[in-house]
């Protein structure tokens, strides 16, 4: 259990930097992190690359994978189905690597209740304020779309209480090392760690007994 | 909630370096943390100091403690009362400072009980041989005393389950900043977090209702 990878959900408003958060962590430590590419039926985006960014698939494609159980888990956004592919995960898992999905809360709670031990993290922006200047300078939404982002930023925040830790993201730099310590720290939760007091205990009978150790 | 301090616990085998631990990290940290000085029938040890290490206590006046409910907890180990008075811990948290406790499992089951948002660290040295090592080198215990603290850390082993998370001695230096990182991130929980995302949302609503924010 404790040589096996974490999964480890980012879920957080649009516009709050999860996205790069994620490629920072697994840039500065891609023997620990891998980044897990999700499967989607909204459009591509410049500067945006299939099997990279998404695997972009038709609305017929995407209900095949439904239906052929290839998802850890899918959600619908703003009219478009998100999914997570479930061969990629378990296969970095079994590494040792953690792997980082980039899912909202829909996807998170359906992770989180057949995996308990996922870990939840909720990234947002500092302010409201911060949030819409940077949905605005990044420019690739219009007015419309915006303002629903925002009515489901709403919706995400009333159940962001399902979410184990929230990450401020207002420096990017200290918020990818905070990131990082989080999902390090989680390594010494005691349920990982059993088994390392249950040898000092079985050397500690030894010692009593008289044996040497 | 969030500008109160966090409530501690530091358990561990004898040995373990858990005492120590705790000092380096309110001498590293003197503004975030205070030391819960407890109380305790067990005779005073060369270097010892009243107030300081314990408020020492005949089995009399420890026993009028319990009466008076002047007590967090309290328990027995190897013969002797120890107990954690209440007053100056509930100070200490109130200024914001996380207080720390060195106290064994079965005051740490009783505090976790009643506050549940307590943090149950448990630490241990690397090894039952370095556990042994440490303990002969101390000098201040017989053999006897040895074995009988040994047989006390296989039942605390037996019980460590219910700490958060296991805290490894190898390099002491490493132990304190893994500790104070733990306690640090405990503070990013979710729980403690709810108000901030609050704000932002409440921000949203009037946004979309065209007002400024």
């Amino acid at each position: 259990m404790k040589n096996s990878g974490l999964l480890i959900v980012l879920s957080g408003f649009a516009g709050s930097g999860k996205g790069t958060i994620m490629k920072k962590l697994t840039a500065a430590y891609p023997d620990r992190y891998a980044l897990s590419v999700s499967a989607t039926t909204r459009s591509i985006r410049p500067g945006e690359e299939e099997g990279r960014d998404y695997f972009f698939k038709t609305k017929e494609e995407f209900e095949t994978m439904i239906r052929r159980k290839e998802l850890l888990e899918y959600a619908t956004y703003v009219g478009n189905y998100y999914g997570t592919p479930k061969k990629y995960v378990e296969e970095q898992l079994s590494t040792g690597k953690h792997v980082l999905l980039e899912i909202e809360i829909q996807g998170a709670i359906q992770i989180k209740a057949k995996f308990p031990d996922t870990l939840l993290l909720f990234v947002t922006p500092p302010s409201a304020k911060t949030l819409l200047n940077r949905m605005h300078g990044r420019g690739t939404e219009s007015e419309d779309e915006i303002r629903a982002r925002m009515k489901r930023a709403i919706e995400e925040a009333q159940g962001s209480d399902v979410y184990d830790y929230l990450i401020i993201n207002d420096d990017l730099d200290q918020c990818v090392e905070q990131t990082n310590r989080i999902i390090e720290n989680e390594r010494c939760r005691m349920k990982y760690c059993l088994e390392d007091i249950y040898i000092i205990e079985e050397d500690l009978k030894r010692y009593l007994k008289g044996e040497e150790i």
